[in-house]
């Protein structure tokens, strides 16, 4: 440490690479679930997120805490996904309806899942190859535990008191 | 290779892991902006890149390939800019005209960036230490080479024809 808030060229380096990486990634993986599905990443995430719940069924407040999107964002995009027929909302006990994947839903995401796959091991687990990728994933780890230590409040919720 | 299209365990956890730390990363460096500065993500992205352009001045097309953002978002964001005062549509020879950041984009720019290469050094820097940042530098140019080479029409414009 001991240096000025600057980042040396070095770093910089670094940083705009990873910074120009993760741009191209999810740029390619968002328009090839487009271009072959007609999804959206933001309709990837919440049928992800739904179909690997334990009964299929989520409140809007904790698929908002998984995406980590605004409120306005979640309740607009399901009302948008409802209309679709990917999911349906559903009286409950709690004055907030559960948000339940629908057949079709389940189909979208079952469709999309293996290619999509595909695409995360050809230009992310291969390119790395194991012992980078085992690598990548524990120094990412570190960074997510130090962000969490250093400004709880600020964190996603699913990082917070981990410090 | 040889393995089906699912990511094993180690994959998907180095994935997943991945993930989860870009998120928080962005999310924390973006809140930090917001809270600290009144900056959005966006205004950032923009005044970066006009005030480390040769002349402080860009096309809007070359600040759309610059961020990779739709030409209406672009259009949208750089009208809420000029209203704010942090830079201005100027004529030129070309129909199109010049996006020129003001004296008050600079301060704006000036004032944050470098609490904001602060936090990427606390955050990114320091938690990966030299070797590893530059070992992530050089895996991340070759996810975008390789992405490069297999999509060239479907990457951002900076990575085409690296091939």
């Amino acid at each position: 440490m001991g240096k000025g808030p600057w980042l040396d060229e070095d770093e910089q380096k670094a940083w705009r690479s990873y910074l120009l990486m993760h741009r191209t990634l999810e740029t390619h993986l968002e328009r090839h679930l487009q271009r072959e599905f007609g999804m959206s990443k933001s309709d990837f995430e919440i049928l992800v997120n739904l179909s690997e719940s334990e009964s299929g069924r989520m409140r809007a407040f904790e698929l908002g805490r998984a995406t980590q999107w605004e409120k306005s964002r979640i309740s607009h995009h399901l009302s948008r996904m409802e209309k679709r027929g990917l999911i349906r909302k559903e009286a409950c006990d709690s004055r907030y309806p559960e948000i339940v994947i629908t057949e079709e839903g389940l189909a979208a995401i079952k469709a999309c899942a293996p290619a999509h796959a595909a695409r995360v091991r050809q230009f992310f687990v291969d390119v790395l190859g194991t012992d980078r990728m085992i690598a990548l994933g524990e120094a990412s780890d570190e960074i997510v535990e130090t962000i969490g230590k250093h400004c709880d409040a600020d964190c996603p919720p699913e990082v917070r008191g981990q410090g």
